[in-house]
C-alpha cells in the first residue's frame, strides 16, 4: 500500500499539497504515553518553509490538530490521527502542468499511472509537503525514543561541494547530537554550515537549485534490535526513507566506501569496554546481520537538488506530442537539503522503533 | 517477518548453512506459466560456488528440488515450494564461533538476540548460502519477466579500484545485456573483469578479502509501475536488496552523485520519440516519484568485502569477556561481489514483478 | 494492526466516540471513480440514529468531508481521508464507568489492556460510532461494485423470535434487493418488519434489548474470485464483519443448518443454465473452496441484544474491588440490528471489492 | 496471500494433496523452546486417516521432517519448515475430474480461477490434506502456550442428530479438557460419542456423508488480549478457522443463540473471585470488544458433510456443457468432523499465541 507503513506501529499518510488538510493516521502507538506538544511542535517547525530566507516563502503555519488517540495529552490506545490545514493553497500557480511534465518531478509518471485523473497541483500527494505528517508520526516515536534512552540526530554532511565533518561513527554520544548547531544550517561545524548557505543561495539567485547529503545517527539503541533478511535494520530504515521525495541514495556505516576496502580493514575488531564487548572502529554502521550491535547506527542519504527551478527547461506536451520550453513560475526552494533533516530524522525514529516493538519476541 | 517478502507475490525463506536443505515457498505466482528449468539452473550455477577459482571450495551441485506448485511443468495457482539439499555439510568447522564472535559477521548480534539459541554453524540463517533460494524465487520472476519483455541484468562495476563501465543510462538496451562478458567475471569490458580477477586472486593470497559494486539495469519496463511514498519503486527494491549479506548501501541512477549537481544539470529533459515520451538523460535512473517512467531503471549497490579472512584478528571470548586472536579456518570467497550479481538480479526481478502485478490495479 | 484492514485496498479507521471527528483513511482505490455523493449520503443514513424512533435520540448528521484523494468528484489516485465531526458530544455521561465496568461492554477489557489510558467517553474506539466511517469506505465499494454489475443488500432476518423470510439462496436477485422494504426496518417482508419493530420498542418500554441476524446477499459476482486457505472469501469476510461491535457469529450458505445434513442432500448439483454452469441449490452460499461458484454469496451475522440497558445490573468496582448495582443512565438504541444492516453490507462489499482486485493475478 | 497467515509469526503453508510432499513455513518463532516431538507426533495422529475404522483408509504415516529452525531440539529464531511425504499418491484415482466437477468441492471454482493449470489430483492444494500442515504449525504453538498455562481443546458437539453436552462456558477447566473422551470419537460424554459413531457408519454404508459442530474452549487465557477492531479474537480465530476446508460457519461464545435473547439475559454480569474480577455466566465466550476478559474464550464451528460420496451425482461435463451422472470412486471419510477437531484446536493456538505477541506493546 503505497502511503502506509509498519509493521507493530503502522501508519497511513493522506493528503495533497494543495488538499484542505494533510495529515497520518498512527494505529499501534502504545497507551500512556504523554506527547510532548511544545517539543513537537518545536520539532515540525525545522520542516516548515520559511527558514533562514533559503526555503520557499510558501507560508504554512503547520499548526498539528489531533483529532483522535489522545486523552489528558496521553495517547489512549486508540490509533492517532493528526492533521494539518493547507491554509495556503494557490491551485492556480499550477493549471501549466496539466499539459507540460516538469523534469526531475512525478508529473510526468504520474499521468502515466493514474491517467489524468492524479491532483496536479503543487504536486499533488507527491508533493513534499507530505513529509509534514511524517514528521508527526516520526516525531512522537522520537519523543518516545528519548524517553527510553534511545537519541536519534542528523546534519547536512555535504552541499554541493561543501563537507560538513561527519559524525565520527565509534565515538559518536547523545552529547554530540545535543551539540549540532541549527544556524543557518543543521551541521556539526558552523562555519561550514554558513559556506554551504552560501552555495544555496547562489543557486537560488542563478535560478537553479542544489543538492547535498543527509548523515543521521542513532544513539542507545540496545544490541539485538532488527532481523534477518528481509527485516533487517538497512531493509526497515531503506523501505521508508525513501518515501522522502528526493532522496536517489542511502548507505550504512562507511557505505559505498567499503566496495573499495579489504577486509582487514572493513571488518570493526570486538573490544572490551568494562563488562560490554564494543568494536574498535564501526565501519559496520551499528548494524551486523540486519541486527543491532549496540555500537551507534549510522547512515546517510543522497538527496537530489530540487527539481523545480527557474531557469528555462526542455519538456514535451501531452496534447500534441511537441518538444516545447518550460518555465516554472512561482518560487521554490533552491535546496530541500535542510528541511528534509528532520524528515530523516522522523524516519529514523518511525523504523527504529517499530523494529524496537518486534524484539520482545525473539526468544522464549 | 524477518524471511517473508512482498505483496502480490509472498516468499518465505527457510533453511541454515547446514540444515538438511534450504529453500523458498512462493505464494501468489500466476497458474499456467511454465518455467523453464534449464535456464533456471544455469541461473543457480551464476550463483553457486567454485566459479573461475575466484570463490569458495564448498561443492554444492544446488539442484533445486520442487515440492509442490508445479504440474506439468507449469505452475498451478498453488504455493511453490523449491528445497536446495545441503550436501556438503560440515558444522565441526565452525564450533569455535560460539565463544569468540567473528569480526563484520552477525555471530554477535545474533548472540544479542537469541541468546545462544541460534544455529551457529556456517552462519545459520544469516548464511550467504540463503540467496541460493533467493534465486530461485528471483530467477522464475526474470524469466515471467523476460515473457512480458522486461529484461534485467547485472555487472561488477566495480571491484576494489578496478572500474568496469558503467551502463549508459538513457541507451543501455536488452543487446546489451545480452552481450554481458561472463568469464572470469561478469562485466562490460572483459579486460576490465581480468583486472579484477587479479585483485580477488591477489587478495585471497593474502588472507584477505575485497569489496565491490554491481549495478543493475532493468529494460522494457512500462511506464506507471510503482506507488508513491512507502510503495516507489526504490522503497521496494532497496527493502528486497538489502536481504543479500554484505551489501551497505543502494543509489538509484546517479545516486549520490546528484548531491553535487544543480537542478538544471540533473533534471532529465522530456523529449520526443516518435509517439513516446522519454527523457534525454536519465539521471533519474528510471523512476520518479517512486513510478516508472519507461527509461531504463538503473540501481548499484555497495557490497562489503567477504568478513571471513585468515588474518588474525581480534576478537572478545563471551564466555570470560577478554580480548583474544581470532584465525579462521577454512576457505572462503575472497570476494562475494561475483557471486552477488545473479542474486542482484534475483532481488531486481521479484520487485519489479510484484509491483507489476499491483499496477492493474491503479484506475477505475 | 487493530484498525487497520485491506490487502489492496487498506483502510485506516480512526476516532473515538467523544473525539473531535471520527474517519477512514482508505488507500488504494483506482484513480477516476466519481463517487455519487447524494446516493453515499443516502446509504450514511441507513445507519444513522433516529430512524423510526427506534434508535437512540443521539443526534448526529454524521456529514462525511473529504480531507482528500478527491479531484473533481473523482477519485485521484491519493488516500481519500473522509472524517465525520463528532458534534453531540457530552462526555460528562459517561464518568461512572471508569471505575465500574458495564456488562456486556468493551468496558473491563480495555481496562486489561489500556490500564486506564483508554478514552471511557461512550466506549471510546470501541464505540458503535465507528462503524459509520465503515459505512463510508463500504459505500464507496459498494457504489464501485455497482458500477461493474455486482450488488450487495441485506435485511433483517430475525429479531428475537420473529423471522422474515430468507432469500431464495440460488433465486436471489438484483432486483429481489431493489425490493426490499425499508419501513420501519429492513426486510423482504414488510408485514414481519411491523411485528420485528414492536418486538424493539417493546424491549425498549422494558428498559432491555433485544438482538438479531442480518442476512446479506452478493449478486452478480463472477465465478473465480477469492482465494484457497487464509484468503477465501469466507475467511476475508468473516476478518472484517467481526469489527462490527456486537457480532457472534456468522455463517455461509446454510451454515450450521449444514451440520445435520448429509452430503447428498447438502450438496449442490451442477446444471446448465445456457452457456453457463450453475448450481441448482445454493447451499453452499456461492463459495466453494473459498472461491466465488458465480451463484449468489449468501452469509448471515448474528448480533447481540446491545448491551446498554436501563435495568439496574450486576458488576463490580475496580477501586474496592466490590460488587455493586449499576445504573446505566442515557437512552440508548433497545436494538443495534436495525443499524448495522448497512454496516453488514459495506463490509461485504469492502471484502468482496477487496478480493475482486486481487483476482486479476490467476493466471499468466 | 492464500496460504500465509499471520502477525507476528507467520506461516506458510505449502503442498497439493499428491504432490511430493506438504509442509509449512512458521517464521518469527521465537528461539529457545524445545518442541516435544513425541506429543506433537501423538497430535499429528489424532488428525491422521485410519482411525476407528471412521475415516478413509489413504495410510499416510504423515512423519514430519524438520527442514529447519531447530537446532538440539529447540527453535533457533530461524524459520521452522516441517514437511511430510506424501506416500501413497495415486494419480490415477482423479482422472475424471478435469471435466466432471464434484458437487461441493473446489474442482469447479478452482477452474474458474486457474483456467486448468490447476493441480486436479485429490482436490490440489485444496484438499483437507493440507490441514497437516495446519496441524504441525498450531501443535507447536499449542505446546507453547501449555507451557505458558494457556490450555487448548475441542470436541465434537454435534454429528447430524447427535448432540454431546456443551462446555460448561463460565467453568470449563484445564481438568475438564484432560478428561475428553477420545475413543471412538472426542466428546465429552463417552456414550454419545458411541452413538455419533453410529451415525457415521451408517452414512458411510449408505454411500452418504454427514456433517457436524465443534466446539473449542481456550482455558487460562489471561485478560487484556486482542485488539479492538479488525484484530479482536474474533476476527483473528475466523480468519484462520475457515482455512480449514468444509468449516461454513463460526460462533463465539452464545453465538447465534444471542439474537433471540435480550439484554439482560445475554449480559454477564461482573462478580469477585477473590482478587480477580469475572463473570457470573459467560455468554460473551470470554471476548469483548475483541479482547479476552479471561473468561474461557470458546467458539463453535459448524462442518458440512463430506462432500466426496459415492452415490450418484449431478454434474455438467466443462468439455461438452452437457449434464452428466458422477459416479465417485474411491472410498473417502463418510465424516471429516472427526478428523477436523484436532485442526480446529491447532488453529485455535497459533491465532491465540499470535495475538498474545501482540500484546507486550499495549502500553508504554
Amino acid at each position: 500500500m503505497s502511503s502506509c507503513w509498519g509493521n507493530n506501529i503502522k501508519i497511513s499518510v493522506f493528503g495533497q499539497s494543495h488538499s484542505p488538510a494533510i495529515g497520518v493516521v498512527i494505529d499501534g502507538l502504545p497507551a500512556g504515553f504523554h506527547i510532548d506538544m511544545e517539543n513537537l511542535d518545536a520539532f515540525m517547525q525545522r520542516r516548515a518553509p520559511g527558514q533562514s530566507g533559503l526555503t520557499t516563502p510558501r507560508k504554512e503555519a503547520d499548526t498539528v490538530e489531533f483529532i483522535s488517540g489522545i486523552i489528558n495529552g496521553k495517547t489512549c490506545g486508540a490509533p492517532l490521527c493528526a492533521m494539518i490545514k493547507n491554509t495556503n493553497v494557490r491551485p492556480g500557480d499550477y493549471s501549466e502542468i496539466s499539459d507540460t511534465p516538469r523534469p526531475g518531478h512525478a508529473d510526468f509518471t504520474a499521468q502515466a499511472k493514474f491517467h489524468g485523473f492524479q491532483d496536479l497541483s503543487g504536486g499533488g500527494h507527491f508533493s513534499g509537503r507530505l513529509t509534514a505528517p511524517l514528521c508527526v508520526a516520526g516525531g512522537i516515536c522520537l519523543q518516545i525514543l528519548d524517553f527510553k534512552g534511545i537519541h536519534i540526530g542528523a546534519h547536512i554532511e555535504r552541499i554541493a561541494d561543501v563537507s560538513d565533518q561527519r559524525f565520527d561513527p565509534a565515538f559518536v554520544s547523545a552529547i554530540d547530537l545535543q551539540k549540532l548547531s541549527y544556524e543557518p544550517l543543521t551541521v556539526i561545524d558552523p562555519a561550514i554550515g554558513e559556506a554551504m548557505a552560501e552555495r544555496i543561495k547562489k543557486a537560488g539567485e542563478d535560478g537553479d537549485s542544489v543538492g547535498g547529503v543527509i548523515e543521521c545517527a542513532v544513539i542507545g539503541l540496545p544490541e539485538g534490535i532488527g532481523d534477518p533478511m528481509f527485516d533487517g535494520m538497512e531493509n526497515r530504515i531503506a523501505s521508508a526513507a525513501f518515501a522522502i521525495p528526493g532522496i536517489k541514495g542511502i548507505e550504512f556505516g562507511n557505505g559505498f566506501d567499503c566496495a573499495s576496502m579489504r577486509g582487514s580493514e572493513n571488518n570493526d575488531s570486538f573490544i572490551t569496554d568494562g563488562d560490554k564487548i564494543i568494536t574498535k572502529t564501526n565501519n559496520h554502521g551499528g548494524i551486523l546481520g540486519g541486527i543491532t550491535s549496540g555500537m551507534p547506527l549510522i547512515f546517510r542519504v543522497a538527496v537530489k537538488p530540487t527539481p523545480s527551478i527557474s531557469i528555462t527547461q526542455k519538456t514535451v506536451s501531452f496534447s500534441d506530442n511537441k518538444e516545447t520550453d518550460l518555465n516554472i513560475h512561482g518560487r521554490h526552494d533552491p535546496c530541500i537539503v535542510p528541511r528534509a533533516v528532520p524528515c530523516v530524522e522522523a524516519i529514523a525514529a518511525l523504523t527504529v522503533y517499530d523494529a524496537w516493538l518486534s524484539s520482545k519476541n525473539s526468544c522464549i
